[in-house]
């Protein structure tokens, strides 16, 4: 039997159309160049609407990707909705790319225009001709003095918008499946895979996030993404905003430490989110700052380091809220909040309740498989497995049908990821299955020893990488960096772990090194620890 | 150009499951005749594994309407999973209805089984053979100790399961807009019409429920139903609940405003929901308890009194939050707390904005139309028109395609309510279609003239209606219950209307009736009073 309900696609135009309505008044403030510039909800979406008609006078076919190559910032605000409000997909490239894997990404996907800050022009202007496919260059001035080359190309938004005139109806998208949005993965482990967003995964994913288990994002927050917007967008972050109506902040290219606290500070965040290495980073400064409007700093991309939690707990009052997902969840998977069967444990066992990567949110599923039988693990909160996840947000293929392997065939996404999961379904990750020590056919959990180390006071940062080993397949090799001027000594690393771990899981060597590779997305880059120290 | 998400349907196994294995030791508690009974969601969900062979065995069809007949219980939970789960549809009577009505509806719905708690059993027996449909009567025992009829098609609920083997696979619903469940109107203003739920709309609306800015439920509260489970599947609030994880108190029979309140106080309820009749009932009591865990209560389906919402903040430190909806919208369509541009706002002015239905829901669109020429009005919170409502949950037309004039031709709901709205889309109910008072060619708010009477101290209930009028068309009649022993006067309610209405507003006649007659659902019946009072 049939249901009698209203066919209503889930799609952008909704939370565009209602937020123009509802919230046109609320606040939205970017950091720019040129100092902070504040503006509304509602000049924001009349500008939205002029980019439609820029979109339309560019001639930028039906489902063809507009690319964007920028900070976090209203304009691009503009353009992830102005983009799939009108049937385009926007696709948001990584500006901390090497210039030729920008290209590669690019052609890959097969982008129509380009959308750039004028202050990473120069970034992209020696790829241009790469990028064969690339009509327009569009410049986002953000008030750099970068040199705006003369080329046939090159059109300016600000000019493009002023002689727009704005659309006047109501956007409408029929069709909840199609593509909204595209975004590649970081690299972390392999070439970077293109993951194609709809319309329908966006708006349940941003729904999702306005629940209070997940972020809980309400109209009466202040969010700063300090996560990129070419990074997953943002974590949904941005189209959770607007569907909430909640004021934003846009650090723009101000992503020092100094220029984020002091923006939380003046603004009265609420709401922030980022990269561990982004908190780290700020951690030295918080004692200075009026933080107190702060409801969730939300950690996620890599494991949040116990040390880094429970130091911003001990500064500001409130921990990082650990969160876990993939380019291909969304992200948003799950979410680390203590339940109420929770209630009452002590600090310490708080503690590890905070370092997992928490409990599925609403429409995810997650299961752990063992990795070679492929037999479902049980919820016992010890037996690892790799993590797979299911739910209307999750990617069933990359573009262009690549890396097939990564899902089942009932259709699970393989992650990648090894985790456990307890009898509530709590997630702790415990590896990537490209990361792995195997030891005498027994797996050690590289991000179990990786979180010991960094718990040491004179170390800043340290990774466990696996080396070949004649007997045992694999050994865990520990790469160290030391807190400058600490004098911190092998045998220290080893005697503070000897307290902690079995004995067959202590590394084997210790190297001690000045700073760990990062990936573009502010992660260790593993891959790159092993080209360099064991060749 | 598609996007490459997983094409995962929204149906409720996925709540289901999701409940069953994250939320498995949470509590469900149910007052019954014999005492209150404690329960598990592990419990509860290995009884709808049972139930789910039950259905099997009686030899229920896929889609075949499964009704109920019973008090808000865990064993009605059982009934909202087991069915809608198996692929049947759940259909909730309305057990305060007259049995022939009752008969009218399930005979309408053609109900294939009937799940009845045994001390309603008296009430629906009677007209038992007037649901021709119908093959069996599944008895509920509640404790009661009413007769059990020798009849065939009787069965007993609890034999049934503990003979049953639990389903032990996965519920699979593959198209999410299948029927899941239907509820009828409540009748206030015609015949009762089916409205029939679908799997996608069920779990979006519930999915909203847990946003901050609608209920904001989450697996940390207490939730404790006051409106039944046939008015409206308890407006969703036992889905939403399931799928947060939130523990239930079920009131069982144990309406009394007494009971209530102990409920409320004794299990720390932090949510609860219901008619203003209800909060009506228990304002005398609030005094008596602690109910400090109380974060937000809910009342709809009418009207709520300023003068009600002010008593309970006086007493217990938080005001009613209004919420407007229908059968027709699943039926949360808004909800009415203050936003951030109240904030500042001096009590009164808050006052006002409590009073109003509050701002659509995410997914929610409404809009105002003129009633003769079918323009939309605008949002300046004061034109009048009639609210029309479009959205993945609200109806697209009656079950057996009755009351095709509900649906306008782009096919939104009309809603049959008047009302302006404001430039934040706040929405305040002026009447309905239905019980308009047109003086002179111009409309009067019935609802805004009761709230003023029943602001007076000596004012129990109030109700304007409509008097022809050979002059003016319509001229409004008071009709008021007094506060008993207060002497109240005509004269005494007209001069307190004088000070806030404008003159022509002004009943012509003040009726005083010793009560009100109300619905099934507990809501003043106007038709019921314009056939006694104006033949
Ligand atoms: N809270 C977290 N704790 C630990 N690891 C996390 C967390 N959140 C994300 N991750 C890691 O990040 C991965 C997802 O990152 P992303 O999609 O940006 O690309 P990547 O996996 O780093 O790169 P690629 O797949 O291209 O090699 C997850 O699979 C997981 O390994
Ligand atoms: N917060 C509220 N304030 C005022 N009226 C409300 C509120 N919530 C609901 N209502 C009224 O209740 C109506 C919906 O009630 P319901 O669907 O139970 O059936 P009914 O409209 O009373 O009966 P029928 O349509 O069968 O005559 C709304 O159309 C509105 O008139
Ligand atoms: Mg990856
Ligand atoms: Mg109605």
């Amino acid at each position: 039997m049939q249901a009698l309900m209203q066919d209503r696609p889930l799609t952008l135009p909704h939370i565009f159309h209602r937020a123009e309505r509802q919230f046109h008044d609320k606040r939205i403030v970017t950091t720019t160049l040129r100092g902070e510039v504040e503006s509304t909800y509602g000049e924001w979406a009349s500008r939205v609407r002029r980019l439609a008609t820029v979109l339309d006078e560019l001639g930028v076919p039906e489902g063809a990707r507009v690319a964007t190559f920028g900070w976090n910032t209203q304009r691009h605000l503009e353009l992830y909705f102005g983009v799939p409000c009108t049937g385009r997909v926007l696709h948001t490239l990584n500006i901390r790319l090497f210039a030729e894997q920008v290209a590669y990404i690019a052609e890959h996907a097969a982008d129509d225009v380009v959308f750039v800050d004028r202050s990473l022009l120069p970034v992209l202007w020696p790829v241009a001709d790469q990028l064969t496919t690339v009509r327009y260059f569009v410049v986002l001035d953000d008030g750099a003095d970068s040199e705006i080359p003369d080329d046939p190309r090159i059109r300016d938004y600000e000019d493009l918008l002023a002689a727009a005139e704005p659309f006047r109806g109501r956007f409408e998208i029929t069709d909840e499946n199609a593509a909204a949005a595209m975004c590649y993965t970081s690299g972390t482990t392999g070439q970077p895979k293109g993951v194609v967003y709809s319309h329908r995964s966006t708006v349940l994913h941003s729904l999702v996030s306005l629940t209070v288990d997940a972020v809980g994002l309400s109209e009466r927050d202040v969010m700063l993404p300090v996560v990129p917007m070419f990074h997953v967008n943002a974590w949904g972050l941005p189209y959770s905003a607007v569907f909430a109506g909640t004021s934003i902040v846009f650090p723009g290219p101000a992503m020092q430490p100094e220029a984020l606290v002091s923006m939380l500070e003046r603004h009265r965040v609420t709401t922030t989110a980022g990269v561990p290495t982004i908190w780290m980073g700020m951690l030295p400064l918080l004692g200075e700052h009026d933080l107190s409007s702060l409801r969730v700093v939300v950690g996620g991309g890599a494991a949040i380091p116990t040390a880094l939690s429970e130091g911003w707990r001990e500064a500001i009052g409130i921990p990082i809220t650990q969160a876990w997902g993939m380019t291909e969840t969304s992200p948003l998977a799950s979410v680390a909040s203590p339940r109420s069967h929770h209630d009452g444990l002590d600090a310490e066992a708080l503690i590890e309740v905070r370092s997992t990567q928490g409990q599925a949110a609403p429409l995810v599923e997650l299961r752990i498989v063992d990795m070679d039988t492929g037999q479902e693990q049980p919820w016992d909160g010890a037996t690892p497995g790799e993590l797979q996840a299911a739910g209307p947000w999750i990617a069933s293929s990359y573009y262009g049908d690549e890396g097939r392997d990564a899902f089942t065939s009932d259709g699970w996404l393989r992650t990648g990821d090894v985790a456990t999961m307890d009898e509530h379904g709590f997630v702790r990750l415990v590896d990537r299955t490209k990361d792995l020590v195997k030891s005498g056919g027994e797996w050690i959990s590289s991000v179990e020893l990786e979180n010991h180390i960094m718990a040491h006071e004179n170390v800043a940062e340290a990774a466990v990488i696996a080396k070949s080993d004649p007997k045992w397949t694999e050994r865990p090799v520990a790469c160290v960096v030391a807190e400058p001027g600490s004098g911190l000594t092998s045998e220290q690393v080893l005697d503070h772990l000897r307290e902690r771990v079995a004995k067959w899981w202590l590394p084997d060597e210790v190297w001690f090194v000045d700073e760990l590779p990062k990936t573009s997305t502010g992660k260790f880059s593993k891959k790159t620890l092993r080209e360099r120290l064991l060749d």
